[in-house]
């Protein structure tokens, strides 16, 4: 059999530290030891050099020192799954320091494999039927709370008219609240606050879980009413939030959680704020992404949510546009801060400062909706 | 229902980086950002107070102008659950920079949840029948080979008496070789060679694929001959590595590969080598587990290396000794020194060094072989 491939390949923009002989090496480095992974001097196949080394298409100085790298691969390389996807992108040479993906380019036959978020910003709106402002969601917590006490903030925040209650991503499965008591009890609670209001809150259960138990874990949530899930792929692997995604006869709304993915953010060696927060997670099936805000108790700058608020909205294969989900110290007053900087396409994730505001937990939800409308 | 935990409580110790306040901060926030996430003052529930947020159990200076903190937490909190445990350890606290995991430890109750490798040193060796000796291991490579080189390479390795064959991590399910040919000539080659030699080499396909497949996998390997399978952790999700190890069905031995992993390993944020390549990976059922050496192509330091050793070897729960593999440049001229540094349980894992002492693959398998018995 004659080997062949498409001709089609695609693209991985990295940022390279050091002196421009150092960069460029490091961008001759990565076409090798991200594909046949050999010393390149014992390869005489021509279809092997040809075809499966990386190729550089662009090598140019960046800002601060670092230099920007465009190596494309040949799309058979990734076998068309998204972890060997990751494994070409970013396998052996995450253990080289100074390295980090900016960029992710696909052309049309893994676009079309990899089709991204089912839902995204539209799908979501359509599901809540609210148009043209920023979406609101909090999350039922401390752990340590019995399963009657999460129904019973449940059903205030439903109350309360917010779009979307997800679990506290530290709720699994622990003796305090189990998780299927737990989905079941919060999920009837907003089911029928939404049907004494004609609401349409959303309630996200976490089906991060050991691997086996998380396929049942999301069809559970949905035959008890969520209206989505909440995962943490760092934790479960990204493979695991596509396959939800993907899975036609689930069919929830898939919300990302950043739990365990902070070294990927560190800029020592990792991804963008952008290229991981958003266009990995696109391409993993996210529709909301999670992840802390600027000015708040975490350190990402306005700038690196900037970028991940660009990456959740550009054009990017076929991938819908995704909600990102600022939380970590969103807080009253800071909100038309946000919404100048955020505009209407983004999720409040507010925890603490929602249950800070007044001891009346759907009054402070309702005072959020206005704010959010603009209408104080 | 009156709410109430073991006592029991398992420890991390985290190295925090800043002036002696700072690292004081971070212990504190540890405790609440990891457990309750949530503002403590709000907390008036003397049983999450109590019980649910983190403990700090010590506090001290640390060399290089760093902090150690040992926090505890109740076990409960996990969930006996290895990705709520991996939440609990470094979810949130990820996404802050400067905090470095550097030990583990588990009370009875975790230890007996989360046993580790099936096989360990003891158990391989005892398959292998090889005692006394470092192990030596190579990789079929590199992508872009056919199915029929593949096996024409693992039969040279046979025939040389190599210990272990690997796919190289990076060949999955490719068009120029797909994993169900790939595996089941690989294995005839190697079985075949093992019976004409009286030899014992395993044959270790790469699982690491999308979650829904890889179970099937790791079975199609298993019944197709093949001696253990290798996976890289970091891109299925570290559950994935602990279930298959758990499965007693499979029953195979387990070696994990650091594709993917290397921000965890930056220094900026993360783990300490040993920490994660010892202790974690141990944790996760990895038999053996993959690194790159020192004074190869990569970055990792003797210390470093000598941290992972000391953590693959250390008393750890219930979790048997395990096989650290230093690759990515050995070579025939440094396997003294490594030896002198290794001791016996070690498995070298050499790829070009091997490929390039001579043509004949099976005659430097046998050279290299005298050389880890000593006998050159």
């Amino acid at each position: 059999m004659k080997k062949k491939v498409s001709g089609e390949r695609f693209t991985i923009t990295y940022r390279l530290s050091g002196n421009e002989a150092d960069a460029l090496a490091a961008a001759k480095d990565i076409c090798i030891e991200q594909t046949v992974e050999f010393p390149e001097e014992l390869v005489s196949d021509s279809f092997i050099r040809e075809n499966i080394f990386g190729r550089i298409e662009s090598f140019n100085a960046d800002r601060g020192g670092w230099f920007n790298a465009s190596v494309s691969f040949a799309v058979e390389t990734s076998a068309f799954e998204f972890t060997q996807f990751l494994n070409v992108i970013f396998g052996n040479i995450s253990l080289k320091p100074g390295i980090i993906i900016s960029d992710i380019s696909l052309p049309l036959s893994l676009a079309e494999k990899f089709p991204g978020p089912r839902f995204g910003v539209k799908g979501l709106r359509d599901i809540l039927k609210v148009y043209n402002r920023p979406l609101i969601a909090s999350a039922i917590k401390p752990m340590g709370m019995s399963t009657s006490q999460f129904a019973g903030l449940a059903a205030q925040f439903a109350r309360g008219g917010i779009d979307i209650i997800k679990d506290d991503h530290g709720l699994s499965d622990q003796p305090f609240s189990r998780f299927r008591e737990r989905v079941q009890a919060c999920a009837i609670s907003v089911l029928d606050a939404n049907s004494k209001s004609g609401g349409r809150t959303l309630y996200f259960p976490n089906i991060t879980a050991p691997t086996h138990e998380i396929t049942e874990r999301a069809f559970y949530a949905k035959e008890n009413g969520a209206g989505g899930v909440l995962v943490s792929p760092a934790i479960t692997g990204f493979d695991v939030m596509r396959q939800l995604a993907a899975d036609e006869s689930l069919g929830l709304p898939v919300m990302s959680h950043p739990a365990f993915i902070g070294p990927y953010l560190s800029g020592a060696s990792g991804f963008t704020h952008g290229a991981m927060l958003g266009k990995l997670m696109r391409m993993a099936g996210a529709d909301i992404v999670v992840y802390p805000n600027f000015g708040g108790r975490f350190s990402f700058t306005k700038d690196e949510c900037a970028d991940i608020v660009s990456e959740c909205r550009s054009k990017f294969g076929r991938a819908k546009s995704i909600f990102p989900s600022p939380g970590g110290g969103m807080n009253f007053s800071n909100i038309p801060e946000m919404t100048s900087f955020y505009g209407e396409d983004v999720i409040y994730l507010m925890g603490g400062g929602l249950f800070r505001r007044s001891s009346d937990l759907a009054a402070n939800c309702r005072e959020l909706l206005q704010l959010v409308r603009g209408k104080t």
